[in-house]
Formats: C-alpha cells, structure tokens, sequence
C-alpha cells in the first residue's frame, strides 16, 4: 500500500512537467526514508536533468544522505548517454539501497537500466502502479511509433450529458477552477481546435488564459474544423486578433473557394483535409499539426459532433471529460457526444477511467482508450 | 489532515449501519493512539449500543486501555438515557483524554454531550469534517422534522447522459461492481419506486438480489407510478410473483377504474394521487408509504421523466448517479433526466457532490441539495 503511495506521489510530480519535456517522457521520482519521502524531482524540460538527478540534488540540497534509501521512479532510469549522463551511473554513485519502477522503458536505446542497477548490487522492484505509469509516457510512445500529436479531448458536460440549452448559446457549464485546468491544458497544446458549429455559435478565441504565464509565451494555434469557410473573417476574434495563428481545415473544394483565398490573404492558412464532407479524415489534419507547426499536443474541444467524429476516427489519446452536478433536463439540448444513430448499448464507444479528480463542484474524469 | 482521515473512517464506518438503525442516526467510532487507529465501532442496529460504546467494546476485546486515548466520533456523544445509558458516561468511565467530533447533535433531548465531557475534563474538538457528518445524519433530521421517507433516486448514465439506446429495451448500462452497489441499496429500501415507462418496458422485479439475504429477509415493496394501470397484470413479474408487495400510485380517476379493481382483488394496492396526469404529486405518494408502511428509506429508480419530476418537485434526498466511461452518441436515445423544455444554463437542478467513489470500471456520485 505505501509502495503505492510513494508512485503515485512521483506520478504526480512527473506531471508536472507535462508540455515542457516534449518529445522526451514526463518522469518523476521521490526518496523514501523511513517510509516518509526525503526528497522529491522530475524531468523539468526538454534537455534538462532527468527526474532522478533532480530527485538526489533535492536530497542534497536537504542534506539528506542517499546512502541505502529507496528511490521510487516512475519510468525506468536510462542507461545510456544522452543529452545527459545515464541515470544508473547519478543512482549507482549515489550508494542508493532499492529502487522501485513504474514501467519499463520502451525505447530500446534508453533502456537497460534495470540490469545496471542489478549488477551494481542495488534491489530492484518493477511495475508499481504501472498501469498509471504507462498513461504517463503513451505520449511519448505515439511520439516515437506515429507521425500523430496526442490529442486530448476536453468536455464539459451535466449529469444528463448537456454542453449547453437548446438556445446554444455559450453559457459556463462547469465551475472556474475546471475552467483553470483546461487552460492548464491549453497551455502544453500547440493548437486547440474545434469543430464549425462551436466556431460559429461561441466565436472563441481559443487562446490560453491564466495569470502567470511567462513572457515569451506562444498561444496555441487556433484550429477549426469545417466544411463552410467564414465569409467575413472579421467578424470572429480568432480572425480579427490573431489571423495568421488561425488554421481552417476543410473540404478540397471549400479551399480551392474565394472565401479561402480571402483568409490567405489575411495570413490564415487553409488546408484540405480528404474524405466527404461532414467525414473529413482528421487524423491528416492532426498529423500536419505535428510535423508541420510541431505540435506534440493537440486539444480539441468541441462540439458534441466534432467529438464523436474524433471518437469514432479512433483519434482520441486522452478524453478529459467534466462532470459539473448540474441537471438540465431538457432532451433538445444539445449533447457532449452526437451524430451517430441506430446504435444500441452493444455499439457505445467504451473507455476507461485513468484518473478521478475533484475540479471545485465538479469532478474531472481523465479516460483513455480501454 | 490525520483528523480528516480518522473521521472520515468513522463516516464510512457509520455508513455499515445504514438501513438497520432507523429511525435512529447512522453513527461511526474510532480509538486512535500514536496516530494510530486501535479501534473501531458503529451503530449496528435501532436498540443496540451505541457507536462510542462499540468502539470502546472492541478496544477492551483488543486488549487497548482507551485512557488518554482519542476518539474519533461522527455525531455528538448522547447525554440521556434513551434505549441505552449516556455514550458520555461510557467515555469519561473509560478515561478518554479527548474527543473529536463530526457534528453536534440537533436533537435537543440527546444534546448536550459536549458540555458533560468537557466539565468532566475530557478535552472536546468539534466540526471536524462536518459536512460528511451533517450528510450522515440528513435522513434522521428528514424523519424527525417531516413525514417524508429519505428519497434516493438512483441513475446509471453513459458519458452522454444516455440510460439505454433509442429501442429503449432493458440493457445493462454500468458493470456488475455499480449493479451490486444498488442492489445494497434495495437491501436498506422499505421501497423501489419506477415510472410507468420504466414498469412496461423493462418489466423488472425490483426485488434486492444478493447472495447473502439474512432467511427474514423482507423484499422492498415495489412501487408503480402511473396514470396508466396494466390491463393484464399477470403479464408483470412484480404483479405475478409478488402482487401484495405492489403498489400502484395513479390518478384519482384511474384509481377509481375497473383496471383498479382487479388489481385490488389480486392483492395490489391502488392508491390515488391529487394532480393533474403527468403531474401526479409524488410527495403524498411517498409520506404514505412512510406512515401507511413504515418505509424510512425509499429508493427510485427511473426512468428519466420520472427522476425529473421528483427533482422538479423537490424530493430528492440523495442523488446516486453512476457515470459508465461509455458514449452512446445518439441523440434521439433516452436521457437520465428529461421532460422539461425552454431552460437556459441558469436553469439547471444543482446538486453538491458529497461523495466519489470507484465502483468496478465505473464512478459512483452521490450528490446532495446544494
């Protein structure tokens, strides 16, 4: 039990990093002494110490001797010479007595460490909380397996599964400390992107706002997805504020028309996505996302269809679905997943919880691919 | 933060309780020495000891001496002599050095525990966790100050807020772990009510199917509300199995019907309600089945109309909704609450989530009146 704890403690602390560490994995470490953590890191940024040596500078920095104690790690320590130096040797000279693992590294060149440290006389225990440990770095594998950024799916929905009255206008469905975590959200994604009815009848901006962010900070690309191009872009503040970080993906003949060489012209690009309209191939325009802008997270946020279009093209990493304790009742409104009809409760896209969190009044529910 | 936890054991531990000491509050106890839980107790049963003393039972037989120790408890100690001496005696005889409370008692006859332990010298904090607490004894306050039963609806939704598919036949929406938790709620129910919609497409038995049933084991009544009695019913397993456990609430005139009489003369009850059709006051129906049948606990199970007309009407206690990480996707399928029309976001029926809870691949939400 208290294995688990001091795991899910370094889970925690590896998310922390989330964003900054692309494409390298979100990992974090703690140091138990007396079944108590001493010390605690994780990997900060790309190119920066690793979870563990941050964890043993902590220790250091509390004058905590390392000498015998246990290291929990969320990923297994690398063992080879990369932008830094292989985890064992920092663990090996550190005089560490145990180290627990989450999960295996995947990546063959990084891994090994297990053997090191074995050899080195140090006791080893893996797959701790290793379901939670592999959610942690399934991005950093579609990373390296796939030309696709992760894409997070955010919905914020009532108890019966409405994002807004039948009115469709944009109302607040969920609390303000939900709303700060999708801009936590926002803030690791290269691009947000949403559908053409949520466009047209929120006209949001689609940028990220907390309080504290730093001064060279990029806002995500703006994305929308839809067959029928604005015809006065001016009109949406997407459009009006920031054009040339606006991207419309849509049909081939829709980018081929004026209303797509008029928002070129106002520097937003305009690609074409294949397939028929109202089933455009989304994983291409997902993919460019990445190797063309670099986008190692992509977030998508709305609407209902948009998000079962998704679902049903398989192209959802992470669904973070918001349940706000809130009843609307009203059958008309509409609904956080639709379009699909004549499917029975054999046909339902199925998930499975990875996190529960409390948001304020709500809950968020993080759920990933069964 | 350790107060937190030990109460928040007492709470669960009260919760054991449930069902079997009404009309009495559900009460949990724990002894902690050292930061240390050494004991536990709860009230088990309406006439038997209470929660202080059990706890204090289980030190003895654990070979613990309670002097100086903490204890944890979720309600006031009582200071009268009701079915069983004062808890305060107990304590102040077992030398306990301080008492932690969750909430004060608000029955003037049975308060007043704070002031005796504290002239007795016994150091008294109070309102730790105290909504959890207050939560605890809700139903008792509901049954000391109305003639109302505690109403439970309980709800099994998809993601989308979806309770079946648009051929609306009887198919499982949660797992098996969130099936066994409302069967556990049928255990302590003097009543499973469903609407019409339900009644006659699922034809359910509403009976509480578990493995252990004590041989005394009384079935909850099951209960119809409908302005729309069967016509043949032996068609019913409810009406064929167990005709005088069945209640149907209805119409003044439907209750008056032929329909009504025959299901009289097979041992069902037919009771009238004041209202228009569609709007039966639901209120009436479930006071009587509290003083007509001596019902503490009811439980209402569906359809989605239904739910929406006790929200609506203000009768709902407690809220259990399972949320299942399934999307159905259609919107033409039946929702969790429905029936209303013309609501905006400022609408809405809001609940406080009280509590969370992993129930198999599913979430239990129990949610209270905000």
């Amino acid at each position: 039990m208290s294995n688990e704890r001091f795991m899910t403690r370094a889970v925690e602390l590896a998310y922390k990093g989330r964003g900054a560490t692309a494409p390298n994995p979100c990992v974090g470490a703690v140091l138990v002494k007396d079944n108590t953590i001493v010390a605690e890191g994780y990997h900060t940024q790309y190119g920066k110490l690793h979870a563990e040596r941050e964890c043993l500078a902590d220790a250091r920095a509390k004058g905590v001797d390392p000498a015998g104690l246990t290291m929990f790690v969320t990923l297994e320590p690398c063992n080879h010479h990369g932008k830094t130096p292989p985890c064992t040797e920092a663990i090996i000279d550190a005089g560490i007595g145990k180290v627990v693992i989450g999960a295996l590294d995947p990546n063959p060149v990084a891994a090994g460490g297990v053997e090191a440290l074995q050899n080195a006389g140090i006791e080893v225990e893996i797959n701790v909380c290793s379901q939670a440990c592999c959610d942690l770095i399934a991005d950093f594998l579609l990373w390296q397996t796939s030309n696709s950024p992760f894409n997070i799916i955010k919905m914020a929905a009532t108890l019966d599964g409405k994002i807004a009255s039948s009115r469709r206008k944009p109302e607040p469905v969920s609390g303000p400390e939900s709303f700060a975590r999708v801009h936590q959200l926002r803030r690791i994604a290269g691009a947000v992107v949403v559908g053409g009815n949520t466009f047209y009848a929120d006209n949001p901006s689609l940028t990220c706002r907390q309080d504290a962010l730093p001064a060279n900070f990029t806002q995500p690309l703006g994305i929308v997805v839809t067959s029928r191009l604005p015809e006065r872009p001016s009109d949406f503040t997407l459009l009006r504020e920031r054009p040339s970080q606006a991207i419309f993906m849509t049909t081939e003949d829709a980018a081929r028309s004026e209303a797509a060489d008029i928002l070129r012209e106002r520097g937003t690009s305009v690609w074409p996505l294949p397939g028929p309209q109202g089933g455009l191939n989304l994983s291409i325009g997902l993919e460019r996302l990445r190797y063309d802008r670099g986008c190692h997270y992509t977030l998508c946020e709305g609407g209902g269809r948009f998000a079962m279009a998704l679902i049903e093209q398989g192209l959802v990493d992470e669904l973070v679905h918001f349940v706000t304790p809130r009843i609307l009742g009203d059958e008309t409104a509409p609904a956080a997943y639709s379009g699909r009809s004549n499917v029975t409760m054999a046909d339902t896209c199925d998930f499975r919880i990875a996190q529960v969190e409390s948001t304020g009044v709500d809950i968020m529910l993080t759920l990933r691919k069964k």
